[in-house]
């Protein structure tokens, strides 16, 4: 049975990606939550992850703690995790890869937050060019490969990829084009990313540094999450 | 036949990885090298590139914009990319993914610039804390293994894609452990990492982002490349 480390459900986005293609592509695995602690979680994710990051998968001995490797690793197990259509797996990895790599500044700017509406007062041109190429991105997968997925009929990795950007959308409410919002939402409607939404809503830590991340992007509006009773960050 | 569009030898490490990949794996192209401009080259990159970066490969009509995926685009086409060896293969996608999203301060702080020496005077704890994860994962490849390559006999992707560590482990002079340092002296032996840096002091164009990124690491103390007889940065 797989084993899947990931961090707290409303801050860490990197977790979800390989969370939501599992139950997407319904591959069983154990679900180990291990929350961030307040600075460094260096020495605590050392202990089941070698980079010191979530997420990472375990399978029997083998360990696997990288988001991407994770999907190219259930890829040689699994059908459907890549589309079956070169052309089409192809576009997909590079997609995949460009968010693996890229978009810093999205990243840094508009860190995932799931529970929280804020309000971007001055938008960063840095920022706009991220989203901008995001929507591109989206547009361009949709229309060649026929939608409702980035990469076709079926939800795939490269989804899971952007999975949480569908997230940050909500959160910020990020300037998408008709397109792009219809994905955006047609993520969050999945029943794994709701379920995660779910989650995420019913943590009651409060991290400090993603939680000052989240107000540095602008106004803060609401917050959706269970009230902390009297609980801490970790 | 496959074309690779990459940017200056000198400077551009993520176009190394490709490069050096198909070199050592003996995947004929015809190379594009397009120089970086000042200032942004996405308009100019974009030509060729969907990101507007560098490097991307294109195969007929496919366009694959990203060095990881270019490394599994060519996997699926080509033997040896990846070890044969399933537990190699899962560790070596780690480490290359590793590398590829992360590692963001030794990239930054140390840019690739083959030909010039650098003595870095003050050494920030998170250089070295990249610094030393990077000795890490290399002792832990080489001998888990068996060597001389990090994922055992043969050169493949994750090699390719700590190729240009190894050039500003001589540029910055990184304080690595013995067995790490062999290894990068390994890499830079290579037959493909020596022409790469022949071509690289070759070059007589001068990016000043690129120049003053490796000037703000420390003290300057040489510079291998041939004078550029009154060329200027494109
Ligand atoms: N390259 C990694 C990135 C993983 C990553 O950065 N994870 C974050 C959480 S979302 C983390 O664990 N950070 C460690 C920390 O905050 O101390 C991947 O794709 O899996
Ligand atoms: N995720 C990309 C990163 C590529 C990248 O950042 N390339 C740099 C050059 S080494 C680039 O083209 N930068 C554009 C610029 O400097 O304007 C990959 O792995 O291929």
């Amino acid at each position: 049975m797989y084993e899947l480390f990931i961090g707290n459900k409303n801050y860490s986005s990197w977790s979800l990606r390989p969370w939501v293609l599992m139950h997407e592509r319904a591959i069983r695995f154990d679900e180990r939550l291990v929350p961030f602690t307040r600075g460094s979680n260096f020495d605590a994710f050392r202990h089941f992850s070698p980079s010191g990051k979530v997420p990472c998968l375990t399978d029997a001995a083998t360990i696997v703690w990288d988001s991407l490797a994770i999907a190219e690793y259930l890829a040689e197990r699994h059908d459907g995790v890549w589309p079956a259509d070169r052309e089409a797996r192809a576009w997909a990895r590079c997609a995949a890869a460009e968010m693996h790599s890229g978009f810093g500044v999205l990243r840094e700017r508009c860190t995932m937050n799931c529970g929280v509406r804020i309000r971007i007062d001055h938008m960063p041109v840095e920022l706009e060019r991220d989203i901008i190429r995001i929507g591109e991105l989206w547009n361009e997968g949709l229309a060649r490969f026929g939608g409702p997925f980035l990469a076709g009929a079926a939800f795939t990795a490269v989804d899971a990829f952007f999975a949480p950007v569908a997230f940050r959308a909500m959160t910020y409410d990020l300037p998408l084009d008709d397109t792009a919002a219809v994905y955006a939402a047609r993520l969050r409607a999945l029943p794994s990313m709701r379920k995660w939404y779910a989650d995420a809503l019913l943590e009651s830590w409060r991290e400090p540094g993603h939680e000052a991340e989240a107000r540095a992007a602008g106004t803060w509006l609401e917050d959706h999450r269970v009230k902390p009773s009297g609980a801490r960050a970790g």
